[in-house]
């Protein structure tokens, strides 16, 4: 995964990922009351109203990026129905050539862990093998401590999967833990206290060693807020073969000349989501009227441009 | 939901909560049987054997228990008919006068929680209101902060739900990030260096204060695990207000006499989870040949009896 990913952000000179993050209120006005014409005030209306809405933001950029990472969360809120849907966006980024990050977040003791390692692994019943959750790589939390991710080590190995696991996440509350220092200076030559970010960093960097590509980075990556500058450049200098998937750019406040430092010297490292200011874009443009997609395009094209002044 | 909660234990003289965390494995055989016949070798068979268990368990200690726990990575592991019978399984429960934990550990940036949120709190469709997950209390991740806590807190106060959120947790590796030693000494009147997993307890405790049930224990609760006696004992001292869900016993080697710490003096505070030290309890005791339930039944009562001690 973490080599197709590699070469599809080369050939595409764009390491945009797209966040398909639908909220009912983002869906454009037509398609809102399609849905309710169809499925009346239910959550089967905000779900087929979300997964007709991933489609128009997908055709409009799959030709731009490589990867679009759909927000599980967001569809779990309409209980099965909304799941129905993430299933459905999975596909079909999938039929048309993207990769796809399920932002799943998930995080548990081993036993546990194996059960949810289904997502990137699929599973079994009596020698029968299902895939119902497709995604080519996910997001985990490591609060549990390696126990938490080792089930998935399998299946980024022998199935060339995935995993961006939480460092530095991009929220305003996200010091309360992840910046708290350590009394211990393990490894750190310079004496000072380590923030307990960089001790997950360099965890997550050593688990990474067990999963490499061919092309310089680990199955095993990193998620880092592009709202933290000088962390982001932190970890880049302690976690060189740790590929970085970074939240917070656009609507959560960072831009490009903020993430140079996130990228290694050949401008590779990173990719970079954007959610709404993507696929709510045209909320802000009355060029645009209700057409989601021609402003997502738009929308891909300046990030496009914008983190390549990033990368030089 | 808290309050509910101390009354039921104190009813029932129980504070044992009942893992609802099936296995295909776990499966009586002649269940397995039935639902490949009717299902075949699918996620469907599975799901329907998973729920059809669940109802045998539910039904056997439904009058001893107050509450049950499913974990909902054993059924999102078989994906949306999984998940099906995941929420078939909570309104079971529901029905039949339980109080219902969702083990779902999510945890996320702000505009994220709030949509796991609906777990607890439902949701709204252009006014029209819907409860998709339908559980009493959800366990939630600490790793992000209070972001990713705060939108828990109004279906918490206003519908009277619970959280249980993650400070120190039963597996093997769960010291690697909880256990390190934090530089600063906030707060510690002894000087020494505070662990990851105190300075989390202390931020859940002071969570708590905006949301106590009437009988002085906060709606939002901390999971602490049953295998580490000592750091039980020093949360209980510094969580006086905060119930603790206590993941770890039987299966996983703690016993009754490991917990005398983690109740208050009143020998109230704790829920203890047993998973499959009930419900595979069946296949380590000839006598009940396949039949879970009447297994169950007799190890929920052995540990009511273990954790009678605990509570002295």
């Amino acid at each position: 995964m973490i080599d197709r990913l590699l070469e599809r952000i080369d050939a595409l000179d764009n390491p945009t990922v797209v966040g398909l993050d639908p909220t009912w209120e983002m869906l454009p006005r037509g398609l809102r009351e399609e849905q309710l014409a169809a499925w009346g005030k239910t959550p089967e209306a905000a779900a087929r109203g979300f997964l007709a809405y991933n489609k128009i933001i997908i055709d409009s950029v799959a030709d731009l990026v490589p990867a679009v990472k759909p927000q599980i969360a967001m569809y779990e809120k309409y209980g099965l129905e909304g799941l129905r849907a993430y299933v459905e966006t999975v596909a079909y980024a999938k039929e048309k050539g993207l990769l796809v990050i399920g932002d799943i977040k998930r995080g548990d003791v081993a036993s546990t862990a194996a059960a949810y390692a289904a997502h990137i692994g699929g599973v079994e019943i009596e020698g029968a093998f299902f895939d119902p959750w497709q995604e080519d790589a996910v997001t985990l939390n490591p609060y549990l401590g390696r126990d938490g991710i080792e089930p998935f080590l399998r299946p980024c190995r022998e199935k060339d999967k995935g995993l961006f696991i939480l460092v530095r996440t991009s929220n305003p509350g996200s010091g309360e833990l992840q910046d708290l220092l350590l009394a211990d200076r393990e490894e750190e030559a310079s004496g000072e206290p380590e923030p307990v970010y960089c001790r997950v960093g360099r965890l997550v960097s050593s688990w990474g060693l067990e999963a490499m590509g061919s092309r310089g980075y680990s199955r095993i990556g990193a998620v880092v807020g592009a709202t933290h500058r000088e962390q982001g450049e932190r970890l880049r200098a302690m976690m060189p073969h740790t590929f970085f998937l970074v939240p917070g750019y656009g609507a959560q406040g960072a831009s490009g000349r903020d993430l140079k430092g996130f990228f290694d010297r050949e401008g590779r490292g990173c990719i970079v989501n954007s959610s709404r200011g993507i696929t709510a874009a045209y909320q802000k443009d009355p060029r645009f009227g209700q057409d989601g997609g021609a402003a997502a395009r738009e929308a891909v094209l300046a990030m496009r441009a914008d983190l390549k002044e990033a990368r030089r």
